[in-house]
C-alpha cells in the first residue's frame, strides 16, 4: 500500500528506483546500480599458507605473532594491511575511501576499532559474529548504491589465537578438541565496493545492460534474522549457524523467485562438515535441491592433513574464500553468479555460562561476473 | 573529478541527486528524502527513574533485574521492551519493520543479539560502544532514505550492573570509585524511521520545503573516525572521548559551511562533567565557540545529589536523553536544529590490560523539527 503511494510520488518527481525500487519480495535489497567489487586482498597465517588458498593469499605470515606483542595485535595488522592492500589493488589510497565497515570476534571488536585508529577514515564497526563479512558488504554496498558513499570498504579479521582464548580455554593449554569443533581461520579480508552503473534501474526485475569494464558486481542483498534451534554446544557451532543460513538462502531465493541452480555457487561461511549438511537438509524439506551449487567456505581454507576438526570457522573464513579464490572465479567468469553467505554464532562466554542457547544469524550477498547477467536475464 | 562525471551521468538518465546529491563536504552525507523519525521509546531502571528524565520514560522498571535471573536478561528484555514501545507508538507491529539496527556495550553484543532473535525481523548488529545510538541512526537513515528499508528502528541499551562487571570489577564489590568515574545507564532506547518526502531533492544546498506532518527529519550524518589521544584511565572516559567528539562536531560543521549557533542544540553524548569542558575546548581552539548550544546527554540522566561521579556513560545516556526527552523538544518545536553526537570510548578489558590506549569514536547525527527548515533555510 505504501510502496505504491511512494512510487507514485517518486515517479511524478522523477526520482523511478530510488524509494522502492530497491526492495523485493519481503526481506531482498536490489541494488539498482550494482556496485562494483573494484578490489579485494586477503591475508593470512601460517596454517592458512599451508591449505589449498596458500598461493592465491596476498600475504602469507611466517608467525601468528607477526613480530608484535600479543596475537591481538598480530591481528590488528592484519586487518590494518587487508584495507591497506585492497585499496592499492583499486587505485586507491586508503585516505580516498569514505567508509570503513568493519568487525570482528573479539570483545568490544578491538581489532577492527584499531585498525580503524590506524587507517584513520570513518568507521562504522559492526559486530554479527562469523557473519560480518557480508553485513559489512551488504551496509558499503547500501551506502555506495545510495551515493552515501563514492568508495567504501568492507574488512573482517579473526585470528585463532585470540579467538580461542576468548571464547574457549587459555590458548597455550591445548586443551583437547572435539571432532565437531572448528578451527578460526587466522586471517583478514577485505573488499573494495565502488560506484557502479548510473544508466539506468538494473535492479529487481531489470535486465543486465552490460558494462565496459570488468569488475564484478553487487546485485542483492538479504539481512538475516536471528534464528535459535535450541544449540548449547560452543564446540558444535556449524549445528548452530545451519538453521540460520537455510532461513537467509529460502528467502532470499523466494523474493527473486528462482531456484538454487540460478546461483552457479551457493557458498556459506563456516558451516563446516558438520553444519552444511544440516543446511541442505533444511532447504531439501522445502523442496529446494541445492546439492550440485552449494558448499562451504570452512572446507576450502584447510587440507584434511591439517586436522583441523570440522573444518574453517572465524569471520576470516568466508573473507579468505571469497577474497582470495572465489572473487577471482567471479572475476574471469568461472563462476557467473555467486550468493555469499557469512554465517555466525552468537554468543559470549557470559551467555555460554548462563546456559543460554547459541543462535545463529546469516546475511547473503549475490554478486556477478562481469558480464554475466548480459547472456541470462534475471 | 569521478563526482563530476557521475553527476552528469546520473541527471541524463533523471535520476538526479542519487548518486553524488548525498554527500557534501569531506564526510557528510545529506539525506535528500529527510527521513522521519515516527517515534521513539525509552525505558530505565530505578535509578534512571529518580532522576530528571524520570516521569519522561515510557517504562520505569523497580528492579534492575526485572525480575529475569540474570542482568544480562533483564538488559536484554529492556531492548526488546524499547523497541516493542517504539513500534506501537508508530502505528506499526514490530513486524512490519524492515531492519532492526542495534548495538550495546556487552561482549559480542549479547543484549542486542538476543533482542533480535525475540524480535525476528533482519537484523544488523552493530559495536560502537557508547557511539551506538548514532551509529545505528546513521545506517537506519542511509538504508531508509535509499529505499533498502521502508521503516527502520535504531536501538541501543546499556545496563550498569552488566557493564561494570565486563568492564572493572565484580558489580557486588561496589569498589570505590575515582570522581572522574561515570554511572552506566541502565535502559534501552529505541527510534522508528519511516520514509521522507519525496517531493524534491532537499538535501546538502537544497531549501527545505515543509512537510504536512509534525514528524521531526533525520537531514544529515557525519560518521567519525577513531580518535587517540593517548588516555589509559578506564575511569576517565569522558577524556578519552572528547576529542573524537570534536574532530567529529568541527567536520560536521566544516562540510556544511555553517557555525555552531546554526543549530539550537549540539548534544554530546556521555563527556560528563570532565569530558565536555575538553570538547568545547578543542572547539574553541578551532575558532569554535559552542559555549551557548552545547551541552551532554551525561549531565542529564542523574540529579546530582545521586552521586553518580562526573555523569552518566553508556549506549543509553544519549538513548534516554534523545528518546525521552529531545525528541519532544524536536518535536514540540523548543528546538528547532539538533545535532546529536553520540560518543565511544573504545576499550576491553584486554585491550586495557594489555597497556593500549582508550581512543574514541563519534557519529554525529543533525535533525529538525518539523517545519524547522521552512523560516530558516539552511
Amino acid at each position: 500500500m505504501q510502496e505504491g503511494t511512494q512510487a507514485t510520488t517518486t515517479l511524478a518527481a522523477g526520482r523511478a528506483g530510488t524509494r522502492t525500487g530497491p526492495r523485493i519480495g519481503q526481506r531482498t535489497i536490489a541494488f539498482s546500480s550494482r556496485p562494483r567489487i573494484a578490489a579485494t586482498a586477503a591475508v593470512g597465517g601460517p596454517m592458512e599458507g599451508d591449505g589449498p588458498l596458500g598461493r592465491l593469499l596476498d600475504v602469507v605470515y611466517q608467525d601468528s605473532l607477526l613480530g608484535e606483542k600479543s596475537w591481538e595485535l598480530a591481528e590488528t595488522r592484519m586487518l590494518c594491511e587487508a584495507v591497506e592492500l585492497a585499496a592499492d589493488k583499486a587505485g586507491l589510497a586508503v585516505g580516498d575511501v569514505d567508509m570503513l565497515v568493519a568487525g570482528d570476534l573479539l570483545n568490544e571488536i578491538i581489532a577492527s576499532s584499531f585498525a580503524a585508529r590506524h587507517l584513520d577514515i570513518p568507521f562504522l564497526g559492526i559486530f554479527g559474529a562469523c557473519s560480518a563479512l557480508t553485513e559489512a558488504i551488504g551496509i558499503a554496498a547500501m551506502a555506495v548504491d545510495g551515493g552515501y558513499a563514492r568508495r567504501a570498504i568492507a574488512a573482517v579479521c579473526s585470528h585463532h589465537d585470540t579467538a580461542e582464548r576468548q571464547y574457549r580455554y587459555p590458548t597455550e593449554l591445548a586443551v583437547q578438541r572435539p571432532p565437531t569443533a572448528q578451527w578460526t581461520v587466522t586471517g583478514a579480508g577485505a573488499v573494495v565496493i565502488t560506484a557502479g552503473d548510473n544508466d539506468g534501474d538494473t535492479g529487481g526485475s531489470g535486465e543486465y545492460r552490460g558494462d565496459d569494464d570488468a569488475r564484478p558486481r553487487i546485485t542483492h542483498a538479504t539481512f538475516g534474522r536471528v534464528v535459535d534451534m535450541g544449540i548449547k554446544n560452543p564446540f558444535d557451532l556449524g549445528s548452530a549457524m545451519a538453521p540460520a543460513a537455510a532461513d537467509t538462502i529460502r528467502r532470499h531465493l523466494a523474493d527473486l523467485q528462482v531456484g538454487p541452480d540460478h546461483y552457479d555457487l551457493i557458498l556459506t561461511g563456516d558451516l563446516s562438515r558438520v553444519g552444511l549438511p544440516i543446511a541442505m537438509e533444511l532447504l531439501a524439506e522445502d523442496g529446494l535441491d541445492v546439492s550440485g551449487v552449494m558448499d562451504d567456505c570452512g572446507l576450502r581454507v584447510y587440507h584434511p592433513e591439517q586436522e583441523v576438526g570440522a573444518g574453517a570457522s572465524g569471520c576470516a573464513s568466508s573473507a579468505l574464500v571469497f577474497a582470495a579464490q572465489v572473487f577471482r572465479d567471479l572475476q574471469e567468469g568461472r563462476i557467473g553468479r555467486l550468493l555469499l553467505v557469512s554465517t555466525g554464532a552468537l554468543l559470549s562466554k557470559t551467555s555460554a555460562h548462563q546456559g543460554e542457547n547459541i543462535p545463529g544469524i546469516a546475511h547473503a550477498i549475490a554478486m556477478e561476473a562481469p558480464g554475466a547477467g548480459k547472456e541470462r536475464g534475471r
